[in-house]
């Protein structure tokens, strides 16, 4: 499918807000891909599939993983989770994006993961500070991501973390580990 | 050896505000122990041993866990961890306790695991709250331990991953294995 064809398919399967929220995602991982060195077109790719499950009903989402033997391991966690392990299987089955990097950068857009590559970390970062997002301390993380993508991240992820203590949830290992990895790069 | 040789060992390898610390450990396992139905002699004879290696100088604690192969992923993370994998070790070659459960109760009192059991729950948290402790938080902590060893548990759990990132810290991946496991039991 090309760019426009895709847009329609992923834009048909949200709310509206959820498409502006995937429209602001697109341009800052643009701009964000610009700045870093990284190719401004996977990153825009990545954004525009990465939500394509979000609204997706639960046991829809549970049956995918489980029928395309995804991560089923991804099941005993946050349902939040899911729809990143889905949109990445999509853009591949549904959509042919045959690039392994923006399909992984689709695949943790949500949780983040050790070693994570740039254009990952792009998409993760647009996510999380897109133009649209209003929560304390999103100013900060957009206040960092102009000097460091690594900063910005290691910032967001200590406050996700933070978070889900605070409202007694299970933390996913996985996002403990990008924390993790990302803070001994810096320490090393 | 019996109690009164192990003590000697044990109070002979630290400052004396350490065995002080210890002396702490082993009422309150004590109590928790009759408190919670388990047994407290197992849970004082963990008690006295925990703290065995703490205050070796750190390369021969290396080397310690290097020579006798045991985890040595744990040089990964933070050294404060090392010497609860030693003192497990050292109970069973120096000491002679054969009792796996002490064993493991010495091995995880640091970091928590996954499913703990009811005699390494008692040791993390008698270290935690025991008397000589201060810092804040302990009241609660003391509070929640006369109702629930899981609750005051995961209360400790949290607020030790919390300063880990105030701090900077690599944190530990079976410390919030350890804690999410508490909270799925709860939850569940």
């Amino acid at each position: 499918m090309n760019r426009e064809e895709i847009i329609k398919s992923v834009s048909g399967q949200m709310p509206e807000r959820r498409w502006i929220h995937t429209l602001g995602v697109m341009s800052t991982s643009r701009q964000l891909a610009e700045q870093y060195g990284e190719d401004p077109e996977r990153a825009e790719l990545a954004a525009i599939i990465h939500d394509v499950a979000k609204f997706w009903p639960v046991e829809q989402q549970r049956s995918y993983i489980v029928e395309h033997q995804l991560d089923t391991e991804l099941l005993q966690y946050n349902k939040e989770l899911w729809h990143a392990e889905i949109g990445a299987h999509v853009a591949w089955a549904q959509y042919g994006v045959e690039d392994q990097g923006v399909r992984d950068a689709i695949r943790y857009h949500t949780s983040g993961r050790a070693g994570m590559s740039k254009l990952e970390k792009i998409v993760w970062l647009a996510d999380y500070i897109e133009p649209n997002r209003s929560f304390p301390g999103v100013e900060e993380a957009r206040k960092l991501a102009e000097i460091s993508l690594e900063e910005s991240i290691l910032f967001g992820l200590n406050a996700t973390i933070m978070i889900l203590i605070e409202k007694h949830r299970i933390i996913y290992p996985g996002t403990l580990a990008a924390r993790n990895s990302l803070l001994a790069a810096k320490l090393d």
